[in-house]
This record gives structure tokens, sequence and C-alpha cells, in this order.
């Protein structure tokens, strides 16, 4: 009886999934092969919360719980996994335990599974299950990826036009008991040509006997199948959606997005944005390796290592100038610095709007002047601050000057090139999250250096 | 017949909102009062691109265009608005104009619109509305801004668990006609106590006479109303829901969180992690004024001239160092800057998985390891590149020697930094987003400047 309550207290995921001491004892359990323990925890756990678990246990222990999942609990676990641990999972198992696993996925899962890993697991996998899933799975692989056509699932909810309410219902009962998330029942006419689509809800609402097409909603949210994902989020965004067909070139449905998906997509976008701008070329997790990590971190350091010897060969230059007056030397970072501050400002806010959709290159203009505007008052205001205080402290009003101009300027420069980095490497193709920086603080660091130590050069004899 | 046309081809918004061109022409049409025009254009476009539309014109304008549409209009283009432009509209309306807008919005809309006007204004409308609806908005208002008591709207379908299939229908049909985006249904027992939800689409699958507590899916994702907005994000991404009943504290319903509005928190949550961390205190976009934009950036800018002016200082300890050696002036950045960009990166991958839940107070402890072997390495390798360097194109042994030594040093103390401070900020409950960098880039730059200046004072003998 003791043991029986102290069994269900511990069981719980959700509690305690955090806690380093209970997944030490976790642990234990797998390692004493304590099986009613963890199908109690396996039974009583939802499988986002079991996911959190394993992905926190060794690779190993992970195999023995999901083993002792029958296959539906697999598929739902599966697909909370990253896909590192995905992989490593199904390269585990024999073709024979992974088809009942991979029927029960919906076809977004499945198609996402399979680009993931190996050719050769996958053409065996397809081959080993129902010949039109596969068929469908092969179809769907042949979209692009990140595009609607991968995200979308081909389970979706659907009637004529011309049907009425209660043949609309049968339909939607068939499918309902395939497929979870039903949220509309899409119209089409007898070619599958999208009409419109009706809400669950009205779907109660109307006379059984009325026809499908008096119901629809007119305002159709379709989506091209070649629509990238981050375009298919704005637009759930935008209009609030919480499902939308796919259509294909004939404007016929094939499929259906939802919501959770794209809650999934603006997250994975927006930690890719953050990274890329933190200077890490690619996702990193905490479970990622150690060697993964510093390889995507590495190629950033040693790019920004050239970049800084750039501006250390500009110094260089100015060798005599600062040999007769060293004080230059302590202040010469200050206005370098400076610039790549204000210069990350004017990317950071730039970047977001190109992501977010508000800034784009028909309206550039407008950002790009606003920025230019709050250079020039930023500028002044930083360079005032600094004259003054050279001015005050040092007493050197030659020095104070050329302080506030090589401010004044560099700051100017980094709000440019801060506005219009971006943009310009959004036209080329390349994400201006990932290289903005980069350019721009090089930029500001080696004409922050040039600037200041020849305007000091030029005015030498003033110091 | 050739301008009806024409009419027809400019009237979508969503078309033409990010053509300058075509901005000029809607504007020139508001000149001359084209009503038929407008109309038109109100008529056939979905509310969230006709304030897309309207964002773009003065206020003056866009006040005008308002103004035509009816009120039910009014509130669905209201609400797509951000903050100032809904606040500014509410301002320009009487209280007899407001009140119809107003009472056709869900109670977290209304909330939230009634939170950002004047005391006295909202003071007003609560008063000409229905008293049902205003005592509603005053408790709500009640709640701690960003919690899931705020993100609520009180309308939702329950049922009893007693209560038949039919029965529940009825209900259901009864809030279908108030509200729009209705996907569960809910079940609680005779004191409001949530049991549990029933899918809409299970709802067609069940036999009418059948008790709906039999149907009920006992995983209830419910949500205390005082759970702070991101948190209510991550148990939306974790379960994939798109409706979760928010809680009192006795466990009864009182109001639901629907996912559109989680997909813009995420959303928001992101940007302004993005924006803190790139040094611009609050959320910046492109229709914020130039002073509000500049002022928001000036505070870090000073902060950090602060910062450059205390790193420029302990240059000038160096001042005799420098003198004898000015070499080292032009090097000195390359240590301090390289320090810098690894704590970005640390603390980027920190930041961001705390932001995500992956790392958490708990098993911080992973996270500070992993940092700490990347530093080294990275340090190593880094210092290693930069004393070759120096090595091979300066000749210069016993430099080479110091800035290997600086650079490993200021990197560890970069991982050390970047891993642990955004954690400590954390746990004293600020923003590791808003001010980990400000942090660690000023200890990187100090300490970069004196590991190197000093090791090469102390071997100014053999440079």
């Amino acid at each position: 009886m003791e043991v029986k309550r102290t069994a269900k207290e511990t069981v719980s995921a959700k509690a305690n999934a955090k806690s380093a001491d209970w997944l030490e004892s976790f642990s234990k359990r797998i390692e004493v092969k304590d099986t009613d323990y963890l199908r109690a925890f396996i039974e009583a756990n939802h499988p986002a919360d079991i996911a959190e678990v394993l992905e926190k246990l060794d690779e190993e222990e992970a195999f023995y719980v999901f083993r002792l999942c029958d296959s539906e609990k697999q598929s739902l676990i599966l697909v909370e996994f990253d896909e590192d641990l995905q992989a490593d999972l199904i390269s585990r198992l024999n073709v024979h335990e992974i088809s009942p696993i991979v029927e029960n996925l919906e076809t977004d899962e499945f198609t996402n599974l399979i680009s993931e890993i190996s050719k050769d697991k996958a053409e065996e996998i397809l081959n080993s299950i129902d010949r039109e899933d596969s068929s469908q799975i092969r179809k769907q692989l042949n979209f692009r990826e990140y595009t609607a056509g991968r995200l979308m699932t081909t389970e979706f909810a659907s009637a004529f036009e011309t049907d009425t309410v209660r043949k609309a219902i049968i339909k939607l009962r068939r499918i309902a008991k395939e497929t979870d998330d039903i949220y509309l029942l899409y119209v089409t006419d007898e070619e599958n040509h999208l009409k419109g689509f009706i809400k669950l809800k009205d779907l109660f609402l109307a006379p059984l006997n009325q026809k499908v097409g008096r119901l629809v909603q007119e305002e159709v949210f379709s989506i091209h199948y070649d629509t990238d994902q981050e375009e298919v989020a704005k637009i759930f965004r935008k209009y609030d959606l919480v499902s939308a067909a796919v259509v294909d070139d004939l404007d016929r449905i094939i499929g259906r997005i939802t919501v959770d998906d794209i809650l999934d997509i603006v997250q994975d976008e927006a930690s890719e944005d953050i990274l890329r701008m933190g200077g890490v070329s690619e996702e990193e997790r905490l479970n990622t390796s150690i060697w993964d990590s510093i390889r995507r971190r590495l190629i950033w350091l040693v790019i920004n290592l050239g970049n800084a010897v750039l501006a250390a060969s500009t110094v260089s230059l100015f060798e005599e100038t600062i040999q007769s007056f060293v004080l230059l030397a302590a202040l010469m970072p200050i206005v370098a610095g400076m610039g790549g501050n204000a210069g990350t400002q004017a990317i950071t806010v730039v970047v977001r709007n190109i992501a977010t959709g508000d800034l784009s290159p028909s309206n550039w203009g407008i950002g790009f002047r606003k920025e230019c505007i709050i250079g020039v008052i930023n500028g002044l205001t930083i360079g005032a601050i600094s004259g003054l205080a050279v001015y005050f402290y040092l007493g050197k009003t030659a020095l104070a000057l050329v302080i506030f101009f090589a401010m004044l300027a560099n700051l100017i420069v980094a709000a440019v090139l801060g506005a219009s980095i971006p943009m310009l490497l959004r036209v080329l193709g390349i994400d201006p999250a990932i290289a903005s920086s980069i350019f721009v603080t090089t930029t500001t660091d080696i004409f922050g250096f040039f600037c200041f130590l020849g305007l000091a050069t030029l005015f030498l004899g003033y110091l």
C-alpha cells in the first residue's frame, strides 16, 4: 500500500521532469527494469510530458522506455522529439517495428520524419506500409522543404457545395474518426476547386436539409503549396486562422495546415533569428552536442577575428600619432564601440521589421529615412556628451572637438549601414539576421578608428 | 463601365497595401471624399487588410475611412490596430459612437482596449454600456496584466456532466451565435468545477441521448488566471492546444484562451527578446515615432558609453607600456572584441534556452558546464590562431604568447559570464534579454584590455 502511494506521487512527468533528483531515481528504475513502475508512468502521462523526460535521459534509457509503449503512444511521443533523437530512435528500430508507428502519424509528421532519415531506411519504410499511404508521402516529399506543401496534412474534412448539411455531417463523421483536429469543413465543387469553408459550430446551427453551398464563408484563405512557411505563418497571424486549405496550381484543395504547426514555426523562426543575430550559425539547443556547438560558433569567431585584424591594421596606420599622444589609444575604442552599438540597434529593428513583414523593399525608404534621422540625433547627443566629458575632465578643447566629430560621423555611418545592409542582403536572398551584424560592426570599427585617429593626426598640433 | 472595372481592380487591400502609388491614389480618394469607392473598398476587404491600409495613412485620413464603416466592421478593424492608433481613434470618438463598437468586442479585446485609454474616458465608456458587460470588464481589469486572466474571453461553451449530448448541443448553439471561435465544449459539475472537455467533432459522432460526462477527455489543460502569458504560451505549444480553460482558485471555469492570441504572444515575446538583446529597450515598430525610437535607444547608448569609458580608463593605466610599444594599441581591441563576440554567443544561446523553457535554475548546471567547455576550446583555438599570426607575420614570440594567453583567459571569462549572468538576472526577476549583454561585453572589454596590456607590461622586456 505504502509503495503504491509513493509510485503515484512520483509518476507525474509534468511535476518532476525538471528535478535532477527525480530524473536520477527514474534512471534507476530503468536500470533495474522496474516495468510496473514504467508502464504506470507511461499510462499516467501526456505524450508531450513523456517525451520531455525521455529527452533528458541517455539514448539507451530513452529507447528502453520507448519500447515499453504501444505503437499508438510511440507515434505520439515520437513527433514530440527533436529531429536528432527521432532519427536516432528510428535507426535503432527495424522496419517491422517502425511500420505500425508511422502508420499512426498524420501525413505532415510522416513526411517530416522520412525526410530526416537515411535514404535506404526511408525507402524500406515506405515499401513496408500501405501503398496508398506511401504514394501520398512520396508525393509530399516532392514539395520544397519549408513550404506549405510539406506542412500540410492530407487528412481534412470536405463536402461539395451541392451536398446537404446532413450529407456533409456524414462525410465529417467519417474523417473525424481518423484525425483529431478538425475545426472547419472545406467546401468544393465537384472537381475539388475550393469554394470556401464552414466553421464546425455553424454546422450545428444549420438545418439538416440545407445545401452546404448556402452556408459557405466566402473569405477563403487558401495557400498555394509552394508558399514559404514564414509567409504561411504571417497569413495565420494576420487573419487569426486555426486552419487553412492548401491548394494546387488549379486551386483544387490538396491538404490543410493547422495552427499548432504554425505556433512551432513562429517560435523556431524567432529562435533562428535571435541565434543568428547573436553569431550562432544554426539552431543550438541545450542537448546539441558540444562539438556541434563549437563548430557553429567557431566559424563566426574566426570571421570576426579576421575583421578585428582589419580594424587593427587601420590603427597601425596611425602608430606615430598614438606614439606622440598616447591618450588616443584609450579613447579610440570608445568611438569604435559606440558605432557598433548604434549599428546593432539599427540592424536589430530593421531585421525584426523585415521578419514580421512590416518592412519590405517597397516601403524601405521610410525605414531608411527614419534610421538616418535617429543616427544624426543620437550622434549629436553621444558626440556632445563625449566631447564635453573630454573638455571638462581632460581640459582639452581640440581633442573634445575631434571626439565629437568622429562620434557623430561614426553614428551616422552606423545608421546608414544598419538600415541598408539588412535590406540589401534580403534582396540578394541572404538571411539578413545571419550576416548584417558582421558587416556593420566591422565597418563601424574600421571607420571609427580611422575617423578618430585621422582627425587627431590632422589636428595633432593642437591636441 | 470603364470606371467600374478600374474601381474593382484597385479595391483590393491585400494586393495593394504595400504599393506606395496605390496608397497615394487611395489618399486622393479620401481627399475628394469619394465615398462610393471607399464604401466599396470597405465592403470588399477583410478587416485585417483594411486595418493594414489605415495604419499607413495619416491619422485624419484613417479616421475618415473608419467612420464610414458600420459599428460591427469598426470593432473588427479596431482590434487589428496597434495600441497607439487604437487609443488615438478612441480619443477622437465620443462615448455614443464608442459604445456600439465596444459592445461587439470579445471581453479580452474590450479589457485590453480599456486598459490603454485614459481613466476618465474608460469610466465614461464603462458607464455607457450594458451593466452586466461593464461589471465583467471591471472584474477582468483586476487581473494582473500579461496573465491568463487578462487574455481570456468569458464567452465559452460549457455543459454539465449530467447533460445529454442533445442538451449540450442546445447550449452550444446559444453561445455559438455570440462568439465566433468555438472549438471545444467544456464540461463541468453543477458548481462549475472543470471536469474536462469534448472536441466539437466528437459531439458529431456521439448519440444524442448519451450523457456528456461519458464523452469527456480527461486530460484537462486548465490554466490558473494568474499564470504569466509566457507560461500560457509554453503550455499551448507543448500540448498543441487550440483552446484552454481558465480557472479560478477553486478550479471553477471562468473563461478560455484561444490559440490566435497565443500566436501573437509568441511573436511579440520573441520580438521583445530580439530587440532587448540588440539594445533597444521597448517594442519599436516601423510606425513608432522618431522621438520614441530615439528615447528607447539613447538610454542604452548612454549606458554603453559609461561602460566604454570604464574600459578606456583601464587602457590609460598602461599608457607607459603602450608608449614604449605602440603596436599593443592596435592589437588590444582584438582581444577585447573577441571576448565580446564569444560572450554574446553564450548569452544568446542561454537567454534563448531560458525563454523557451529548456533551461531553468534546476538544470542550469548542465548549460554552465557546457558553456565553460566551449569557452576553453574556442579560447584555445582563437588564441592559437592569433598567437601564430603574430608569430609568423610580426615575428615576435613573446608577443605571440601574450596574445595567446590573454585571448584564452578572456574567452573563458566570456563563457563563464555569458552562461551565469542571464540565469542570475532571471533569478533576480530581471529580464535576462535586456541586461545580460551590457554586463558581459563591458567585463570582457575591461578584462581583455587589462589582461593583454597587463601581461605585455610584465613581459615588456621580451616583446
